[in-house]
């Protein structure tokens, strides 16, 4: 068996990834790594945790690097308390290639994370859970983002690393669809960017869900009642970093 | 007049970049970056202060990040208490390419890291001292690793960045003399790996240290009284991590 690391956020992509490795591609044992970057859905983690224990991971290491939310705050509205998350239907066009939610080259800082943590552990595989945004864009996001920094990785001679993002091709309603069959419970997964005590329903993150929900014609079992799911009880110190 | 982000780390070549950019290169205002990661020597870091100072830099900013060293900690004998820092002279010939010092994904984390920094900011130019090893080597000091980052951050079409590293070809020797030429005060830099009261000497980077010194046929300044240089003085305080 082969083992691999893969990046937790608690979200619906990342949790249903972390299932997927285990019970698609047999990696075994997995190591999940949850970051806590002063996000303001830090409540995300505390759905890691659970997904983490659902899927019997070896080792699920949260990481405080709560001082990089505020290195990079003002430059997104995921970030800095003085920009609101806004709602998807209020983004102008030019603002969808790369809106307000994106967070200064994060995923590149991650990836280098989970690959420092792999290496040190003699693991060649990294997961991450990027998809296809149906209405918006990161450039970290993309297929050609995961292929350049694998022609980075590749040239360490000691322990080269492979970054995978088996869904960066797919869109939410398909993730959707590979987690359900494989019993992902979404009632513990947390998408909203504003991190409230219920999902907004409007941001981009929780729009793109609720699409994803209708698509396939069922109802989210988190969808207005977050704050009573497994993952949220009780919630002061849940959310709290623990690292 | 373009500013620039530079990773700082106390050591002869990042302190001779500092002063390179700004005099050679007149970019200003400069920002510089330093990292507590767990390595044994963070005496370094109280070097990088006296160097910032010195430059005049617009913001100097300490990243707590020593949770890096215990995540990779047996993985670098600059991060794993159990494991010595090893006397070049005792390296195999098969460890000279990739040597027990080497710390699994650092630079690539790093420069993650300052490019999220200057992108926040709206800076283009990211610098570090990679230079070329006369008797050993890293995968992520090389011109190739430099080329591929670069390839990677040209995708972000809000804020491209640019790595640079000017030095990436030089000897030590050749950095000391630019350095020298441009006045840097050598006497408040910080090389040895082992962080111990005096450079030990014998580690891979005192010797290369020593080498370049000798091949210019100058004292080093601070070779074996460092713990009375000024940047070090008074100790215990200055090797804290601020954040």
């Amino acid at each position: 068996m082969k083992s691999a690391v893969i990046l937790l956020s608690g979200g619906l992509d990342s949790s249903t990834l972390l299932h997927y490795v285990k019970s698609e591609l047999d990696f075994k044992p997995l190591h999940a790594l949850t970051i806590h970057y002063g996000q303001k859905h830090v409540r995300e983690t505390a759905c890691a945790v659970a997904q983490a224990r659902a899927a019997g991971v070896e080792e699920h290491r949260q990481i405080d690097l709560t001082f990089f939310g505020e290195l990079v705050a003002t430059a997104s509205a995921l970030t800095d308390p003085a920009t609101p998350v806004p709602a998807l239907a209020t983004l102008a066009p030019d603002q969808l290639d790369q809106p307000p939610t994106y967070v200064p080259n994060r995923n590149m800082l991650f990836l280098a994370l989970a690959a420092a943590y792999a290496e040190a552990r003699g693991i060649a595989d990294v997961f991450y859970g990027a998809q296809i945004q149906d209405r918006y864009g990161y450039w970290d996001c993309t297929a050609e983002f995961l292929d350049r920094m694998n022609t980075v990785l590749g040239l360490n001679r000691r322990q080269p690393i492979v970054l995978h993002a088996p869904f960066i091709m797919m869109r939410k309603s398909e993730i959707l669809k590979i987690g359900l069959d494989l019993g992902v419970n979404y009632a513990e997964t947390w998408s909203c960017y504003r991190g409230e005590a219920k999902p907004c329903g409007v941001c981009p993150s929780c729009v793109e869900r609720q699409a994803a929900f209708e698509a396939l014609k069922i109802a989210d079992p988190a969808a207005g009642r977050m704050t009573d799911a497994g993952c949220l009880m009780p919630a002061p110190e849940n959310r709290k970093a623990p690292n």
